[in-house]
């Protein structure tokens, strides 16, 4: 008998709000048998989409109506005062009293950040958390994670080791067992000297750590390597890192779209090499930049993110459902604070 | 009659010295009738390499005999102190005593940067040199620049506020007369309340700068737009995001080369798709960052750059003499500080 987990879906959130969230919710459930999602929003929005569904489906879910929410430029702090009956709110409060595993939303960054923290608190020892990002590993196949990406702005040294010990319990649950994640702090170079003073004391902190594989300073180009499993940064850094190759790649997409305008024949003999590299840097295969630090899982969607990449975002929160990643990290917290082998 | 221009050239940096830097010369000297080099280096390196060159290129070159260099491994500070023999002082040297217009290095960053303030000095009001790359703008055509790339590890409002003028000033030269260059910071979210105390004082301060046409905050993903033509930001965010975005090239590089060896029919037929994505993507077209905020122009190339890249180098060099880019930005920042309309 397969453990269900229950994940609550702010649908009201992102910029296209429920056309996009409930046919990835629906996608989800169709997909991953042991899923059940409450949709936390406007019934009367919701309903009408959820006609086609099967009975499968429907009988794992529900709806929390609730046609409140928090805009994109509401002021985050908004979602602690006038915003709590919106749809991003309630979602996080599922996960708080216990009637979700874990949640999902697209809407406003800093108010989730800020809900989040209000409702779950921090992972003892935990001084903030960080929002972690997948990124595909292109030649080995596997993937890497980067974080902070926006979280917060600024950090210290122990907020990096912090990062550290976070991303490597989260990128252990999908290394195999005895394996342990390669951690490198982000630098301008690999030399011991570069950086700042607050990196190169983390990179002292991090040398006696259990449970990961301290790299030293890597440069921005091993993001994509594939020899280092957590890249870890301060929050301005790892955003303008993630958001540039991000434009990059999209860049590249409408290079090729345009190529093929220009010459439909030519385009079309490279239509199978042009869709194996589209597969690979699809950025809806990436979505979900997840919490870390919080007493219970909230992953955060690309408000932009369209059906596909919405349904991905629901897939970590399964994972990290699945793999009770916020009590992984209060373990490796607490053996990192007091090494005991 | 064209005037000349004399590049002073460090043939003994990099990764590969003479076999890529005397080729690069003769590259550039056969493209440009303008150009004049001085070839810094060890004469016994350097003689049966031009074995095959042309009268006309023999003609507007001259060996500048040392054999002393600065390994990548040497401490900066020890360019001002051990290695003032060194190919990569005596090619900066020749720029201070006006013997040469400008020069390139492929050497020793710090060295280059150390020698550089050492023996040129900054301009009247600029702190500290930054380091701008050229960055490819796929959709127009275009480029676009992006500073401070890793001169300086952390920066506060003022400097921000010199790199933007000095970008702008970098960037007025390629554009068409009374066009004034579109200059963002780099941040976070495009909210003004986004990013740090530092940036938020940089912005008020561009608001009212002569010569630039100021956008605000700009996200990563804008690198690549097209819609701004100078992107304003730290040294250590800069370093990251050119970094990992050419990681990311580098990659894509990779899976398809190897998608070619899996499928060579596939690959056959994609051929000039794929030609014409590498020929745009190709980081030797975008070779060499200048060190702004010199009285003197110093181009850094890449330590690994090939002969075609290290050739992009030193056309760099030669449009920087052409325009007088340090001149300008003397000129610039005379007028950013006493803004007279």
């Amino acid at each position: 008998l397969v453990r269900t987990s229950r994940i609550a879906i702010d649908i009201m959130g992102g910029d296209h709000g429920p056309t996009i969230t409930v046919p990835a919710a629906l996608a989800a459930l169709c997909r991953h048998q042991q899923l059940e999602t409450v949709l936390v929003g406007d019934r009367e929005q919701i309903e009408p989409l959820l006609r086609d569904a099967q009975a499968s489906q429907r009988r794992r879910l529900r709806v929390e109506h609730t046609t409140a929410r928090i805009a994109d430029q509401d002021r985050p702090e908004s979602v602690l005062r006038e915003h709590r009956n919106s749809s991003m709110f309630l979602a996080i409060n599922l996960v708080k009293q216990g009637a979700a595993d874990a949640c999902v939303s697209a809407g406003n960054t800093g108010a989730l950040i800020l809900a989040g923290r209000h409702l779950l608190k921090t992972v003892d020892g935990i001084r903030r958390p960080a929002m972690v990002a997948t990124l595909p590993v292109l030649a080995s196949g596997r993937n890497s994670l980067l974080l902070d990406v926006g979280a917060n702005v600024g950090c210290d040294a122990e907020q990096l080791y912090q990062y550290a010990v976070m991303g490597a319990a989260l990128a252990s649950v999908s290394l195999p067992e005895q394996t342990l994640p390669r951690v490198g702090l982000l630098n301008v170079g690999a030399e011991a000297h570069k950086g700042s003073e607050e990196i190169r004391r983390a990179a002292q902190k991090l040398q006696h750590t259990p449970h990961l594989h301290y790299v030293g300073f890597v440069e921005g180009h091993r993001i994509f390597s594939g020899d280092v499993d957590v890249l870890v940064c301060d929050g301005f850094t790892g955003n303008v890192a993630i958001k540039s190759t991000a434009g990059l790649v999209r860049t590249v997409e409408q290079m090729i779209s345009h190529a093929v305008e220009e010459h439909p024949l030519r385009a079309r003999k490279a239509a199978p090499l042009l869709k194996q590299i589209r597969d690979i840097v699809n950025p809806a295969h990436y979505n979900g930049a997840q919490l870390l630090g919080l007493k219970g899982s909230v992953i955060k969607s690309h408000g932009n993110a369209d059906s596909e990449g919405f349904a991905f975002a629901i897939e970590q929160a399964l994972q990290s459902a699945i793999h009770a990643v916020p009590q992984l990290i209060a373990e490796r917290m607490a053996s990192a604070i007091r090494p005991s082998n």
